[in-house]
């Protein structure tokens, strides 16, 4: 992956589209272009809400470096947010994310109005991930998962080669791994509803420190950035044991947690990615067998925050 | 659409495949053959759960009529079953519907094993149409239609033109307006997760007397066949009323079916085709603007029927 010239490639400034219409037709087109008779040409979806840092960064030049067309999508989706002040507070940049999303290789940006998603209001139809929904960050935000899904279905069949492309596809959407949870329940839907797309997931971006890349984290003082540590540190922790196959003793990583006095934790759990089922480890001297995911939320000050560890195979 | 010949076009026995992955080689190779250069092919899937008869082969002789590629899915989804004994008491009658899809038009019919449709069990990401599935025939089939929309949130996945498609297509779906609840949902569904696909519903087929074809109708007598009637007549003196452009004064239809002494008034109702709202009519001497929906359901003797009449412009 490295590259010989020491200059960074021409940063092109994607498209930006606001309608359904606009985008169809302008992913027809670059799927066509170019296109050698008989090849595949492989388009990606990359959704987000904006306010893009270094974390959607890597997902955009990931979905770049594996397909030949990339869609990013900008949307604000207030179905998603349990609270209305913190919706209307959600920063808005768009500008700063398409010059972002140049350096990244991003070929188009959908940013559309709420009147084109909805253009009935909330839809009537709704998705219902269930238990999948309920517990952890869905417990601290209900209905928060379902919202999600209302527009991430939407954008998965916005996104898809029209139906009108003379050329054969491929379709792959991305997810940080950030949102596990999240990841889960949008695996779970794609599958229990048959969509025709390639989810895929790019691990989290962390600072040399190990701290998880949030827009949250300009939140944090210096004093609590440092004590925030203790998150990945005991996901690490974790980490370290399952990979030498020893038992994992999730009550230390608890404890490390415990013995931060800024940090005031919400939950810590692993479980099974697939089910966001807590694992049982009733006999504490048994190691992890199979795969798992190690969950973590924590209040740092008045900033809460999200971590996680694949763990396992 | 008159034919000068007076023999019926050799009819070509369909290829029956059971898997989603043999189906989707399958509707490639037939958009792909004959296709030509340039010309946008056209595919329509027909979702039935087999044990088709008259009302079926209408709609699958429009789709053949309309497209290039029909494909028609015979799957008995328990899922839309409230009563498991009426699931498996539903008839399934494959080599007989298969036979009447040959004369049809059919160029290929998608039948799988519930294993195939939900190899992880029931959903765990559902779909609930609230408000519009709570009334009607949703009421007499609490969960009926979440169920339905289970299925048909996967077939109109299955069925949609594989991405490795090299040739430009339409996609359409086909539903009869007998199930006009079932409709108005699909299409609210449709909208509200963006599919793209074209929804097209087939008018509902009568006897000469006027009664909606129905597979239940094999359970009347002659006596109460002959009493359902009052069903239908009920609807067209409705339906002269708002092309004459006259008030409907609904009461003397809900009348005429309460003189019939073998049928059981369920429901009688004018609504809004989209929203299935009830349409006011608080003053009984405005006629009809707009368009509307009557819809009846009526118990005649031991069987179960409905029937509908869309009304206005």
């Amino acid at each position: 992956m490295s590259n010989a010239t020491p200059l960074p490639a021409a940063a092109t400034t994607p498209l930006v589209v606001q309608t359904v219409a606009a985008l169809k037709d302008a992913v027809r087109g670059r799927l066509e272009e170019s296109a050698v008779s008989g090849s595949v040409r492989r388009l990606a979806l990359v959704p987000t809400m904006g306010a893009l840092h270094e974390g959607h960064a890597r997902l955009v030049r990931t979905a770049a470096a594996e397909n030949d067309v990339v869609v990013v999508t900008i949307f604000v989706n207030e179905l998603q947010f349990n609270d209305r002040e913190d919706f209307l507070r959600y920063p808005r940049t768009l500008e700063a994310d398409v010059e972002l999303l140049a350096g990244a290789g991003a070929d188009l940006v959908f940013a559309p109005e709420a009147a084109e998603v909805y253009p009935d209001g909330p839809p009537l139809v709704k998705l219902d991930c269930g238990r999948l929904g309920e517990r952890f960050e869905g417990k601290a935000r209900p209905g928060h998962f379902d919202g999600m899904l209302a527009v991430v279905s939407k954008l998965l069949h916005y996104g898809q080669p029209p139906l009108s492309t003379a050329v054969p596809v491929t379709y792959r959407a991305y997810f940080g791994q950030k949102d596990a949870q999240q990841l889960a329940i949008i695996r779970r839907m794609v599958a229990d509803l048959n969509y025709d797309v390639d989810i895929r997931s790019v691990p989290i971006v962390r600072s040399p420190e190990g701290l998880a890349l949030s827009s949250r984290n300009r939140f944090l003082s210096a004093e609590e950035a440092e004590a925030a540590l203790v998150l990945s540190r005991a996901l690490f922790l974790l980490k370290r044991r399952a990979d030498a196959g020893e038992p994992l003793h999730i009550e230390d990583a608890e404890a490390m947690i415990a013995s931060q006095p800024l940090a005031k934790l919400d939950y810590f759990e692993v479980v099974d990615p697939r089910t966001l089922e807590p694992l049982a480890f009733n006999c504490p001297e048994t190691p992890l067998t199979g795969e798992a995911l190690a969950l973590v939320a924590a209040r740092v000050g008045a900033v809460r925050l999200i971590d996680n560890m694949p763990l396992g195979r």
